[in-house]
């Protein structure tokens, strides 16, 4: 490990899939790194047993980052659902069952007897983003992640903002149309149009599409190529490396898609103005064939006093957003 | 008039259809008030003859508020559109034609000498409530307003949020459907469906609707009584006092109406989380008939945890909230 004579972190992304864990500087350097399969830990038949294997990866953790050696500021966590920042407290993970009235930061101050903060874990995107990355510049930030579904968090003034009870920034929940489908959420919600299994299942339907007396009338695509006639290979990648290619299907999908999305943004964009909403996530990473359309539908959807000035970026921090985010939680407090 | 310990200052509410003025005390107390029509101004043919006759006005009321006798902290203005409230520049007034690029507080300060604040009117409208009315008790909070329109402001922090350009708020122009029809404000906003307008075409379409064959075939309803048979003496009070009576008809319009607000105050929640939304205008002082089903449709399009923490509550300022909150520009500085 290098010798650094910046403040240190521990920052922990606690995902549906992975663990992963990093030793963070301040100036928002990775050190050193470690990650566990989420299934690992799920399992545990018992609540309190995931809760206790999850408390020992971390002890895991300080051992390899050799945090004895030199005390670091504190522990960041994020996690995918709700949580109460200022109690460190997590009512409830979206799709990681059996974490429901966890006081996981006091957990963490008990056990390890340092610092530690659980926050949302787009909120820790967002402060990384907005303290190292694509945000560096700007006061007021909206961020969106695109994954299973659609994350978001709310920059002013150069913090974030969690409203009045640590849940703001649900932009996936927005709803882009009153009569959309019901979910426990509402009704038309963004993430009901958008996100990883949506794009799938676009590209799958329009391949297998059938004519009203049975034929197979799906589109033609190169899709069809890259996943060997395999549909069960679709992947958010693959759409996007066929749009790059000029694939007119896998183009009209990301369209869509972007539309939705800017649908959101302009909403977002009447009700904040912030100078610059931040889009990252696996299909942010699409490039042009997602900004292009993505930025026009959002001119298209807004008034021009707005239009011309709203930006829309990519993040930029790439796979160790959420490590360096759940860290910047411990730096900026 | 009244001798007062308080500090002072003069708020104008330049509405598309009265100019309001006051003279109010720190404590929100209205001490005096004139009122001018907004057509007498817009009657000068060219715009420097309608500022010059609106700047008229404020003289006469300067006059009349003997302000000679005890110097007013300043005069703040709320108006019906685009503006830069640090500059106290106004970019565009939506409904009052020939404002556009007007630096309304400097030409104020110029020729009265007396410090000066422009904003948006819904923005002073919101100050106002959550200085000295439905929005005292509250540090996060949203206001929407029904008159013509939809307007609105976020709250955070106890202060107002302008955004990045000092154009946030703008509630109407929050999409609910992504397919909805298109205005220069994009597609499906909210204010293409809500609106006093919307509501009496929306009951006039009923009681006029015929079947595809031509025969008459419009709804029966106690509105036809109340106004004589005569569409034309369609209102939104009228329209509320029957559904009060129990009218079906008027009850499905602010029921349909309720949903499309409660569409927006959803998204709104999910992105901002705040404590309580405001609802003032005209059409708010309809009472239950418009909060029973608004409450209802809102419950429905939120997730527990964010119905359960969730208030909307009438604003309570009523005809002088524009004044107050006007003046209010003045004392929060």
């Amino acid at each position: 490990m290098k010798t650094n004579k910046h403040r240190l972190a521990i920052g922990i992304d606690f995902g549906g899939t992975a663990i992963k864990a990093g030793l963070v500087d301040e100036t928002g350097a990775v050190l050193d790194r470690v990650q566990t399969a989420t299934a690992d830990i799920q399992a545990h038949a018992h609540a309190s047993g995931r809760i206790n294997a999850w408390l020992d990866f971390v002890g895991q953790c300080l051992r390899r980052f050799q945090v004895g050696r030199r005390r670091p500021a504190g522990i960041g966590v994020g996690v995918p659902g709700f949580v109460d920042f200022s109690r460190g407290f997590i009512h409830n993970l979206t799709n990681v069952p059996g974490w429901t009235h966890v006081p996981l930061a006091g957990m963490l101050r008990k056990r390890f007897g340092l610092n530690a903060f659980v926050d949302n874990d787009v909120n820790a995107f967002a402060i990384g983003e907005c303290t190292y990355g694509a945000g560096r510049r700007f006061r007021q930030a909206v961020c969106a992640t695109l994954g299973t579904g659609v994350g978001g968090a709310v920059v002013i003034d150069g913090r974030l903002y969690r409203g009045a009870y640590s849940m703001a920034g649900e932009i996936g929940h927005m709803s882009i149309n009153l009569h959309g489908r019901r979910t426990p959420e509402g009704r038309g919600g963004l993430e009901t149009y958008v996100g990883n299994t949506r794009l799938v299942a676009a590209a799958a339907r329009a391949l297998r599409a059938t004519t009203a007396s049975g034929h197979l009338a799906g589109r033609r695509s190169s899709l069809r190529n890259l996943v060997k006639n395999d549909l069960k290979r679709l992947t958010p990648k693959i759409i996007a490396l066929a749009a790059r290619r000029g694939d007119p299907l896998s183009r009209e999908i990301f369209d869509a898609m972007a539309d939705c999305l800017a649908t959101t943004f302009a909403s977002v964009t009447y009700l904040l103005q912030p100078e610059v909403i931040i889009v990252g996530g696996g299909v942010a990473q699409s490039g042009r064939v997602l900004f292009d359309p993505l930025r026009r539908h959002l001119q298209e959807r807004l008034h021009p006093l707005f239009a011309e000035r709203i930006r829309v970026v990519p993040a930029i921090l790439g796979e160790d957003a959420g490590i360096i985010g759940c860290a910047a939680l411990v730096f900026q407090r």
